[in-house]
C-alpha cells in the first residue's frame, strides 16, 4: 500500500457515490451489498489499521471526520463500515500481542470486512469449555453488520461451576461451521444496517481467538471500547443532522416558493426563515465542539495507554456523554425541523428526505439519552463517575 | 334516516376499521377504495348536513370530535372525509338558498362523497364566459380528496376584458365529460389523501351550479369557511399527537423493558420516564383546550350568520391560529419524542409508527406556523387583525 | 351587607391602588399596614363567605379572578389576601357545623384577617394535651400572612404514649397570650408577604377551637384543601406572568425605539417582534385554559360534599397539577422573557420591573415542580394518583 | 514592570475580593470607589497593553479568561475593567504609530482608568472645527465606566457644510475643563458599571487625539473594535451563567434539604435534579466552547493586521455572534434555571443570588439577539456577511 492515499478524496467519492442510491436503497431495506463492495474497494477499510500493519492508521479526529461525512449521505452503511472500524480497535485494546500482529495484517490481507456480535442484553450465547478452547452454542441478537461479513467479533457467556455467567471475548469467521446469520432487522431506520441474528452450533472458538478470557477485568484502556462506540453513534448523529440540513438549504436555496402573505418576495429573505435557520445551524454548531473536544480528548486518553487512570476514564466517558447528548438531540431536531423552513416541496417522496429523521430516531434510541444526563448530572453535583459498561 | 345514529359508535367502529390496516396501508399508498366504502356505509358523510336536508346535522365541536378520533387511527382518510364535510360546509356559506335546499339532500340521495379542487395558490384553471354559464379549461393541483370522489368544489379565473383575473367557486361531477383526475400525490406522509391533479378540458359550469360568482367578495360569516378549515387541520394534528401518545402507552404498558443502570427495575417506575411523559402530556393538553376553546367560538360566530362582524372574525382568526399552532407543536413533538420513551423496540417496520411523525410532518406544513405566530403577534401588540385568505 | 356588593370593581380598584406603590413597596420590603387596611377596606375579606353568614358567597372560579387579577398588581399581598380566604375555607372544609357557624359570621363581625401557621414541613409546635384543651409551645416558621393578621390557622404536633406525633389542627388569636410573632421572611422576591416565625408559649387552645382532632384523617372532602391551596399559587403565577405582559406591551407601545439595522422602522412592526411576541401569549393561553379548567373541575368536586371519592379527589389532583406547572413555566419565563422585546429601557429600576421575576422564581419554589411533573406522568402511565399531602 | 506578573494569580485574587461584597455592593448601587482602586492594584490595567509599552501584553484569549473569571464575581465591574481594556485596542486598532507610542505607555505612567464615550446611538455630541483641532459640545449617554475615569474615548459627528455628519473618534482627560459627568445609570441589573452621561461644554480636542477623522473608514481591521466589545458582552454573559452555576451547587451541596416525597432520600441523589442540572451544564459547555473557538479566530484575524479582508471579518463577526446567542441563553437561562434546583432556600435576600439573573437580564440587552440570529440565518443561507455596525 501506498503512503499517498488520500483519504478525504476517499471519503468524498464514497459519499457521493452512496448518495446516489441512499434514498432508494432506504426504501428498498436489505443487504447492500453492491454498497459494502464500494467501501471495500475504496481502500477505507485499513483506515484505522496501524501503518506497521499496512494499514492507514489514522487517529480518532480523522477518522470520526470520515463517518460523519459519510453519514450525511448514509448513516446505515456508515454504521456498518464504523463498526469494522471498532473490531479493529478491540483487537489493538483487547488482543495480545501476538493476535495483533497476526490479525490486523490479515485483515488487510484476506480483505475482511469485519462484523459485531457483541450485544451485551443478549446473554443467550453460551461457551462450553474444551481443550484447547470453546464451543459455542446459541445466538446472538441485533448483530449489527453481521449480514455480508467476514469475521466476527462476539461475546458468550461462559457458565461456571457455581453458577456464575462470566463474559468471554473472542473472533470467528462468519462462514466457520455452525454459524449461521439471519437478517432480521425490521425497523423503519437505519434499514441497511446489515443487522442480523447470529446462530451459532457447535461452533469452535479456539484458544487463541479469545482476546478476553472469561471473567478478565478490561483495564481502563479496555474499556475505551465502549467510548469509541459511542462517539461513533454521536458522529453519526451529527452527520444526519448535517445531512439534513445540506438537503435542505439546496432545497431552499434551488426550489423553495415564497410565503403567501409573507414579510418578503423570497422565501431567503424572509426573516423568520433566517431566525429559525440560524437555529438549526446553532445546534449543529454546539454538537460539532462538543464532539471535536470528546475526540481529542479520546485520543489523550488512548495515547497514555494502561497508564490511563480509571478516573481518568470517567471523566472522558463525561465528555463523551456530553457530546453524545448534543449530537442526539442536534440529530433529532434539525432532521424534523428543516421542513418548517422548506415549505411542503421537500417532502416529496421521490427525494426521501425524511429518512434522515427516520435513521435519526431509530440510531439515538441505541441507549437511553435520560441515563446520559443523570450520569452528567451526578458528576458535575457529585464528582461521581459513570461505571465503565457497553454504554457508559 | 333515523333519529338515533350514534355519531361516537360509528366514530369508533370506523376509527377500529382504519386502524387495523392503517400502518400496511400507509407502505402502499395510493387510493384506499375500500376504506372509502367504509367511511360511506359509516353514515358519517350525512355528519354536517342539517337535519332539515336529511342529514345527522351536528355543529362544530362534534364534528371536530369525530375528526380527531378518527385521525388517531388515519389522518390520511381523516382528511379526506374533513374534506367532504368542509365542502358541505361551503355550500352552506356560500350558496343561496335555491342551492343548499338542491345540493344538500341530493349529496345523500346520490350518495356523493365530496372533493377539493380550490388550491389558492394555483390559478391555471380559466372561466371563459358564455350563455348560461361557463366554461372551464385548465388545470388545478393539489386537489385533495379528487381520486375517487363524485363531485368537486372547485375555484377558477374568469379573465376580465381589463387583464385582472377574478375567482370564481363552483362544483361539478367528478366524471362530468372533460374532467380527468391524476392520482400523482407524491409525499412521504399522508400518503393516501387522494390528492391529485385534476384537468380540465371545456368543462360546462352552468350559472346554477356557481357559488361565488367572479370577483363576489364573501361577507365575513363567507370567510369563515378558512376558518373552518383550519381547525380540520388543526383536529388532525392533535389526533396524530393523541395517536402517537395512545401507541406509545401501550407499548410502555406491554412491552418496553426495563432500562439497564436506570433508577428502577420496570420502565414504567422510572422517574425520568414519568417525569418526560408528564410533559407530552402537558403538550396534548394545552392543544386541547385551545382547540376547544376555539371551537366554541367559531360555533358561536356561526350562529350569528351574517350579523357577523369583520372585527369578530378576525378576531375568532387568532383564537384559531393559537390553537392550530400549538395543535401543530403537539403533533410534530409528540409524533417524535414517544420514542424516546419506548425505546427501540417500538421503531419495528411492523407496527409502523413512524407514519405518525411522517403524516405531522407532511400535514403541519400546510402554510407557514411562524406566519400564524406573526399575526398572532400583531394582534396581541396593536389589535391587528389578519386579512381573510385561504389561510388566515 | 349588601347584596349589590361588585366584585370586579372591588378588585380593580384594589389592584390599581396596590400597584401604585407597588414597586416602590418591593424595595422596601417589610409589612404593608396601610394596603392591609385598604384590602380590609375593600370589602374582599368576605369574598368568599357564605351568604348566609352575612359574606358574599363567591365561588372559586371567581375567587380565582379576583388573585389573577390583584396578582398582576402586587403578588405579594394577593398572597396574603388568598390566604385570608384560604383559612375560611378550612373552616368550611374541617371545622364541625357549630364551629362553622361561630368563626364565619365573627369574622366578619370583628373584621379578622387571618393568617397561616400550617407549614407542614416544621413540626416544632407541640400540643400538650390538658382538661378542655392544649397546651402549644414551639415554633412555626414561614408562616404567610401572619404578621399583621387578627387570627390563626395552626397545626401543631401532639406527642403521643406510644412515640408517634399526631397533627392536629386549630386556631387562635395572634393576639392571645403567650403568641409572638417575628417577622424574618428574607427572600428577594415576594417580599411583603408578611411572613414570620410564631413563637407560642403555653398557649391555650380550647377545644372547641380544634378543627382537626390529632391524628384525625381528614375524608376526600377535607383534603381539597391543598387543591385550593395549590389553586392559589397557580392563579398568582398566572397573575404574574399577565402582569409582566400587559408592562412590557405598554412599555412596547408607548417608549420603545426600533432597533438599528432591524427589519422595520417601528419595533411594533418588526417581524422579529411579533414572532416572540406570539410564543409569550401561547405560554400564558395555555396556562389560563388549564387554570380554568381546573377550576371548574374543582368546584364540581366541592359541590359533591363528603360523597367525593378519593379516585375523583386523585385525578383532581392531577387537573391541578397540570396548570401549576404550565402557569409556573409561564410565570418564570414571561416575567423574564419580555425584556428580550422591549430592550433596555425597561430595565429602569424606577419602573422596578424585575420584580415579577423575582416574585415568580421566588413563589414558584413552593414545592418541587419535578416532583409534579412525576406524578403527573405517573397518572398517565399507570393511572397511580398522588396522596393526598400538602402538596399534593 | 516585571516579566513574572502572575495574571491568573492576580485575577483569583482579585476575583475573590469582589465576590465577598458583590451582594451588598449591588443593593447599594452606585460608583464603587473601593473596587476601582483594587482594580488598579491588581496591576490587571496593563494587561492588554504591549509589552513593549511595559504592558502584559497578553492576547485575546487570555484576557477573556480573566474577564470569565471576574464576571463569576462581579460582572458590573467587570464590565468597567473590560471596556478600560477596549480602549486600549481601540488605540491600537484606530491610533497612528505615534499615538500608539505615546499613548500605550502614558496609560501606565499616569495610572490612568480608560472609561467610553462612544454609544453609537447618540448622536447629540458636535464636533466643531478650528485651527489645529475641534470644539465638543453636547451630551454622550450610556458612558459606561465614565464615572470615576482618568482618559474618555468619545465619538461625536462633524456637521458638513452638505448637511451631513460624519463621525470623528478622538479622547479627552475626564477631568479637562468642560467635562462634567453625571452618574444616571437607573437599571435593575449591572448597577455598579458608573455608566454616566457626560456632558461637554466647549471642550477641545486637539488634532493628535483625534484617532479616526470625520468620515473616515476603518479598514476592516479597524472593524474588529465591534468584536473585541462583543467578545466582551459574550464572556461576561458566560461568567454569570457560571457564577450562578457554582453558587447554587455550593447551595446544593452545603445546604439544600430532602425534596418531600422526593425519590431519593438527599436531593443531591434525586434523579430528577442530576437529569435537571446536566441540562444547565450543557448550555454552559455549549456556549463556553463556542466562545472559545471564537476567541481563537479572532486571534488569527488580529495577526493578520491590515491583510485581514473585509470576507474574512464578516465570518468571523458570524462566529463571534453564534458564540455570543449561546452564551446570552446560557446567561438568562441559567441565572433563573439554577433556583428550581436549589429550593427556596437560595433565594435568601443575605445571599442576593438573583443579582446573577439581573445582571444577565440587564445585560444581554446590549443589542436585540434577534437580529444577531437573523445575521447568523443570512449567512447560513446565502453567505452575506453582516455590515461592520457598532454591533456586528
Amino acid at each position: 500500500m501506498s503512503d499517498t492515499f488520500d483519504v478525504a478524496a476517499a471519503t468524498e467519492q464514497l459519499a457521493r457515490q452512496l448518495a446516489a442510491t441512499a434514498a432508494q436503497r432506504d426504501r428498498a431495506g436489505g443487504h447492500a451489498a453492491a454498497e459494502r463492495e464500494a467501501i471495500r474497494r475504496s481502500g477505507l477499510l485499513a483506515l484505522v489499521i496501524p501503518r506497521e500493519a499496512g494499514g492507514w492508521g489514522v487517529g480518532c479526529a480523522e477518522q470520526y471526520r470520515v463517518l460523519r461525512r459519510l453519514a450525511q449521505a448514509d448513516s446505515a452503511l456508515t454504521h456498518v463500515y464504523a463498526f469494522h472500524n471498532l473490531q479493529i480497535a478491540s483487537i489493538q485494546l483487547w488482543g495480545s500481542p501476538a493476535q495483533q500482529a497476526d490479525l490486523l495484517p490479515r485483515t488487510l490481507q484476506e480483505d475482511w470486512f469485519w462484523g459485531n456480535a457483541l450485544n451485551p442484553r443478549d446473554t443467550r450465547l453460551k461457551a462450553r469449555r474444551a481443550k484447547g478452547g470453546w464451543w459455542l452454542d446459541g445466538v446472538k441478537s441485533y448483530a449489527s453488520g453481521s449480514v455480508g461479513s467476514d469475521r466476527l467479533l462476539l461475546s458468550a457467556v461462559a457458565p461456571q461451576a457455581d453458577g456464575r455467567e462470566l463474559q468471554l471475548v473472542g473472533h470467528v469467521a462468519t462462514r466457520a461451521p455452525g454459524v449461521q446469520v439471519q437478517e432480521d432487522w425490521d425497523s423503519f431506520g437505519q434499514r441497511q444496517t446489515d443487522s442480523g441474528t447470529v446462530t451459532f452450533q457447535e461452533v469452535w472458538l479456539a484458544d487463541a481467538d479469545v482476546l478476553q478470557a472469561p471473567g478478565q477485568l478490561p483495564t481502563p484502556r479496555g474499556t475505551l471500547r465502549t467510548l469509541l462506540a459511542q462517539l461513533v453513534l454521536t458522529n453519526l448523529y451529527l452527520g444526519l443532522a448535517q445531512g439534513a440540513y445540506a438537503q435542505a438549504l439546496t432545497f431552499l436555496q434551488e426550489r423553495a416558493r415564497p410565503w403567501l402573505n409573507g414579510n418578503a418576495g423570497q422565501v431567503l429573505e424572509e426573516p423568520l426563515v433566517a431566525h429559525r435557520w440560524a437555529d438549526l445551524r446553532l445546534k449543529i454548531r454546539a454538537a460539532e465542539l462538543a464532539t471535536d473536544a470528546a475526540q481529542v480528548a479520546l485520543e489523550t486518553a488512548l495515547a497514555q495507554g494502561e497508564a490511563l487512570s480509571a478516573d481518568a476514564r470517567g471523566v472522558l466517558a463525561i465528555e463523551v456523554a456530553e457530546a453524545k447528548v448534543l449530537a442526539h438531540r442536534a440529530g433529532v431536531a434539525l432532521t424534523s425541523e428543516v421542513f418548517e423552513l422548506t415549505g411542503p416541496g421537500a417532502t416529496s417522496a421521490k427525494l426521501g428526505l425524511d429518512r434522515f429523521w427516520r435513521n435519526a430516531r431509530v440510531h439515538t434510541l441505541h441507549d437511553p439519552i435520560d441515563l446520559k444526563l443523570r450520569d452528567i448530572g451526578h458528576f458535575h453535583l457529585q464528582g461521581r463517575l459513570p461505571p465503565p459498561t457497553s454504554y457508559s
